[in-house]
């Protein structure tokens, strides 16, 4: 075999259905827009990866996509510096709507990159007939435990956001509607640990809520994540009520000063994909104890080379690892189940959006099995795409026009008073 | 392709020859112990890897060669958890003569898993065509520099010390050897970079031939090594009479305190390759600011993919990273280049002792040109294994029955009363 090249790179945006989800800024859109990248060698062998849609990740990828071809297949520890390379004031980094923390352009083209990285596996997995966890050093265990992710919702979108995708899940928005949910994601899926999404209610209501899914599902790991929504006090209260409840408290209150103080005062671990969510970010959060689980995010953190660096820094400075997750579809399932699948460090469930979609691009979406899903061993990441759902997704997004996802204009659609809240609302 | 699993794991200790180099608790015996690690899969393709050949090495690697048989070939996360229950007491740790900082039970795994990795990385490069700078994610230079190392040195072996090989170097004991070697070095290998073993001498004579080398050839980079051998007080003054002439100082006094006040002291750049030799050892270094350089070592750090976490670790908390080597033979050689092509922070030329081995077991040992070695692009690590040389150092090992590498013992041949220094000698 000689060297496998790039011939051609695409980068396909696409809209997916997304529910109504409630969170400390908004509400999920209707149509969320992720990118698909699809690389093809010069012998025809063809890799797909995925990431964050907005226009400027959108501008980035499509930037870095003429400066992969005729590279080897195998060259991912240049796409940084390609990404670089491409960059050129493009795309400067820009804001996704908050929740993401401050994106600057280095923390976009990591996002960018790792679809590109991905891809490269997928089509590498796909030559040497190897599965993409076997060329990150193999696999240390045969499934991957994923945590139910619950969100206070509305039953559908408001009229007035115009077409949308509907399901019947009904709204949850009190403790009895979160722990119907939670009910329904353990008996359809077998999750075993529940992270809810707060920051949208009163903390008092939220605790209940956590209280009631600890009387619903007695020991399971629980995990509340109000975005930063609440103040140092109230993040301290909440963690003395709910100390022997929650598995971890993610984000409670913005900043590494802040993290570091509810720790301090209170013990309770705290988990983060908001203070830090790049290498820079690491020895500042060390210094201060801010975080004691950091959320690896292949997607944030350059791919799934950059989930196994993470792990060696977590393992070097002794912090934990969890996995975070934004809307996202089987593509970036796949490979998030295969990163997962070689870190030892990554011993919590990792958080995943993938039940929400009613939707996808791949061909028999994986089945969440008493929880889990089996790390695949078949080429690649082992997952096919459907060529038609793929083109579809594509045609939606060429038809409505939606580019960005903005959880808070999304909101105003249903309260025209609404604008992002200062935080901590709380 | 089926998944390609390990049929056969073989340990091949053998005794390489070595000059009589100095160094701050002795010098090199005639032989040095090697271990070369063999892979062979089910279907015949076949890796090879190299690590310490001392008899604690050489128990570890045999109880780990137990616990790979049938594995996947791409096992490679799953290598120190083996070594791990391999262990059992039978290999826990040791000490190989001083040189390599405090030997732990798991520093010795990681050395020994280093050369499983490593031929395991071979043979799968062989399997799928790729070479092994592929499968750690793709070279970012095509060329990897390396430095001369130099060594105040013996012409030969003492008598008393049996049979030894003989070359024609000379002796080298004052600056003008010193700056004779480098000048050798510099035309036939283009090496155009330095290193001088130092702790061997009074301080004020090796900083003279840190002067005479700067004088030899003005703007190479220049470095100084006494292994520890050096107080406090003799570090700062060396440390300020070279400052502005030496690239870094390696190791001038032992220990992280030290090594931090040293820098505090004069600024001078200080590598390490003995307070910090695993990544527990990382936090408290940082901390202290002991070292501004961490000399990277695929065998101490266990394979090429801790060498890129170590990387990301230096990356991450501001280290730079040179390239440690001992006593060693091509297959080293092989992956060290691999490992220091993928690696962006490898900007300073490696270290190695290769070109003081007169005997390999590759076929064809690369050559040094312009004081760099290109990144094989064939298929695995890119050497070819001289099968009879092979055989016939490991016929050596038989035969001769030396186990250990003891550098303190090779001193007492020629000197009864030598015993191992103790530090700071100066």
């Amino acid at each position: 075999m000689g060297v496998p090249r790039i011939a051609r790179a695409e980068v396909i945006p696409l809209l997916v259905g997304d529910p109504p989800l409630l969170n400390a800024i908004g509400v999920h859109q209707p149509w969320t827009p992720r990118l698909i990248v699809e690389l093809e060698t010069d012998e025809g062998a063809v890799g797909f990866g995925e990431t964050y849609g907005d226009s400027n990740y959108l501008a980035a990828a499509r930037a870095l996509a003429e400066q992969v071809a005729g590279a080897p297949l195998y060259s991912l520890n240049t796409l940084m510096r390609r990404a670089d390379r491409a960059g050129d004031g493009r795309a400067d980094g820009g804001d996704t709507g908050g929740l993401r923390g401050a994106l600057t352009g280095d923390k976009l083209r990591r996002s960018v990159v790792s679809a590109f990285e991905v891809a490269s596996l997928d089509a590498l997995g796909r030559i040497t007939g190897l599965p993409v966890h076997a060329l990150l050093g193999g696999k240390v265990r045969d499934r991957v435990e994923y945590s139910a992710y619950l969100f206070y919702r509305w039953a559908q979108h408001p009229e007035q956001s115009g077409p949308s995708l509907v399901d019947d899940w009904g709204a949850a928005l009190d403790a009895d509607g979160v722990v119907a949910q939670a009910r329904r994601f353990a008996d359809v899926h077998g999750f075993r640990s529940f992270k809810l999404k707060g920051g949208v209610f009163a903390p008092e209501e939220e605790m209940a809520a956590i209280n009631a899914l600890a009387e619903e599902f007695p020991g399971a790991p629980l995990r509340l994540d109000p975005n930063g929504g609440w103040s140092i006090d109230t993040s301290v209260r909440v963690a003395r009520e709910l100390d022997g409840v929650l598995e971890y408290l993610e984000d409670p209150t913005l900043g590494v000063a802040g993290m570091a103080e509810v720790h301090r005062r209170t013990g309770m671990p705290l988990a983060t994909n908001m203070c830090v969510t790049s290498f820079e970010e690491v020895p500042a959060a060390f210094a201060a104890r801010a975080a004691q689980i950091v959320l690896a995010d292949h997607h944030y953190w350059g791919g799934l080379q950059a989930t196994r660096e993470l792990a060696a820094v977590a393992r070097t400075f002794g912090f934990a690892l969890s996995m975070h997750s934004t809307t996202h579809l089987g593509i970036s399932l796949a490979a998030m189940t295969h990163g997962a699948a070689v870190v030892p460090e990554l011993a919590y469930a990792c958080d995943t959006h993938r039940p929400w979609q009613s939707e996808d691009v791949v061909v028999r979406p994986p089945q969440f099995i008493e929880g889990a899903l089996q790390v695949s061993d078949a080429p690649g990441l082992g997952v096919d795409i459907d060529r038609d759902a793929l083109a579809a997704l594509h045609e939606r997004w060429l038809e409505l026009g939606v580019r960005e996802r903005d959880d808070v204009a999304a909101m105003r659609v249903a309260d025209p008073e609404w604008r992002q809240p200062v935080l901590p609302r709380f």
